[in-house]
């Protein structure tokens, strides 16, 4: 079945013409299908970042959706190019553990995409997004059978997540990622804290759990949970991340 | 009558997958009504520069467009989130003065939006973009009957209009806005000017009003009538900001 | 015959609503044509950036795409705008030497566009591509015969190719721009370097010419056949022009 959309992952930035020559492939082999951007502004190579934006964005697409996700140091290289097919949406990603994450999405279908016939040609070794990526999608938009795409596999790479570790009195998580905010987004849901307990980082305490920006004054901190389900630590009206200092990996503690 | 197209206002930025993600909802519930991007780059929280770039945008789009505006910093408060309906167009907006300034538009119908069978379920503490905003949108555009949003309202929250002052030789403004070319946008309107008046700025002639850039040399200091039909303080092929080292906020003086 | 599609190329940037006023006018008086952003990162007034950006592009867009390119320093002056069509596809462009290096695209038919009744009335001084170019385009996706846009003209402006110089020993070429990821695009071709040669860039090595970035350790610098036909130096995984202190305008030598 042909997807409703293709939403496009991408750490290509929207200075280069690199997201509008793919959009060019497209329209040029899929005229009329639908195309979003989900975000471009991933950190050049930052797979995980990658990983985490997907995951926190799927479950709001329409039912077949293709996320075409090309954060791809190893382009070029033989890394494989996977196409991957959950319950609900369709991916094609490098196989560098980008597809990790996904939330309550079980992959069912995975396929080396190894069939160069699909493929612009000659193919560069530096922007598979243009000669791999995007007339693969196309194909598919317009129809193609998935098991045209290439053989089977089996495995795919995977970033081990970063579970929360379980105290005798607190929980320990980290700051996985902060928002265009400066909101620092974690690794801990509502759920990992004790009941009543109050978030700490660098020895600042930023309060229990509130249930929105406005409970604390302007410039105060505080803990929210955050709209992907981690709780986030925030300064209201403010930058968590530049008034806190904070860095990606930090601690984060719970502590009743 | 359906809006023929959406139109999107946000301080979102793009780096994160928010804008993304708010067009997924549209995607599933609303597929193929057009979607813009007005812009996303208002400065997190500043509702004044989305009530005056919204002014400048909203008269070149087709009638019954429907603005969907997100600069929120009340998000999750009690805060009302509005739907109102003007001659031409029609918005939703958290009541925060956003609408403030829309230009020749009056707004003659205004909703709270209540009904709570149109959001996303569980509503977030943070992303109302995505969990009310994007869904009531989508159901706009399908058709709905605005009375299913929620009650009729009779006021809104308004943002001053910061109105010029006239004494005996000169008339005084300020600097609004600044533009991504460094250009400074004034609250003085051409009609505003004694006749054959010269602009200054900290001290600095920048001269009367001129046609076009380049009326004055490379690298010299002008003034034009903008395209928002205010008076801009430019340096031809160069960055006024950066060069006068303005602000918004700045007292701008026009003598004759 | 109509476009299949209007591709935009500004100096606009994202902050400010001109791209969304644009794709106002064209929601209005072209619904239903795509509209795809090429891009709106050139750098303010930027032509020959801009004309680079645009010769990689176009290739991969449909034919018949119009390119509507607004780098334009001399608004409201009265330097020409052009409406051009090669054999592939047609433009829209200020005559400052944007449309000088198309690729491999012979410019068959050139009209200056002064027809004033297709413009937004008042025309500003400022933004000609809310008030000239975007209506314009939509008329041409809208069927609009070219011959009513204004008389045939026979040249344009033309921005001179930065070509490569031949020494005995050495081919001696430039950095011609920077992508998002830090590579310095030169204006050497795979076929200008003598067989078997090294680059080199302010004395430092960059090796011979390899077939993707994995082909060097993380770290490592390399020169590559980049994606629009011309030999980069990169960093594997890095930013070469960040480590390299590189500008526009470097030298870069192949030495056999």
């Amino acid at each position: 079945m042909a997807p409703p959309g293709i939403a496009l992952l991408t750490d290509f930035g929207l200075s280069d013409p690199f997201v509008g020559v793919m959009k060019g492939v497209l329209l040029a082999r899929a005229p009329g299908v639908p195309v979003v951007d989900l975000t471009h502004g991933i950190a050049p190579q930052d797979v995980r970042q990658a990983a985490f934006a997907l995951r926190q964005s799927t479950p709001h697409f329409p039912e077949g959706t293709l996320f075409v996700c090309v954060v791809d140091p190893g382009v070029g290289s033989d890394r494989r190019i996977l196409w991957a097919r959950g319950a609900r949406h369709q991916y094609l990603a490098p196989d560098n553990g980008l597809l990790s994450w996904l939330a309550g999405e079980r992959l069912r279908e995975l396929r080396a995409v190894t069939n160069a016939d699909l493929f612009l040609k000659p193919v560069s070794a530096t922007f598979h997004g243009r000669d791999v990526f995007a007339p693969v999608a196309a194909a598919l938009a317009s129809g193609l059978d998935p098991k045209r795409l290439g053989p089977r596999v089996s495995t795919l790479a995977r970033l081990p997540w970063p579970t929360p570790r379980r105290g005798r009195a607190a929980v320990r998580g980290v700051i996985l990622a902060f928002d265009r905010f400066g909101n620092a987004v974690t690794n801990l849901t509502p759920g990992d804290l004790p009941r009543g307990a109050r978030l700490r980082h660098r020895g600042a305490d930023v309060g229990p759990l509130r249930s929105h920006y406005a409970a604390v004054p302007v410039g105060g901190l505080l803990a929210l949970a955050g709209s992907s389900g981690f709780v986030e630590l925030s300064v209201r009206d403010g930058d968590f991340s530049r008034r806190a200092g904070a860095r990606t990996g930090d601690a984060v503690e719970a502590l009743r």
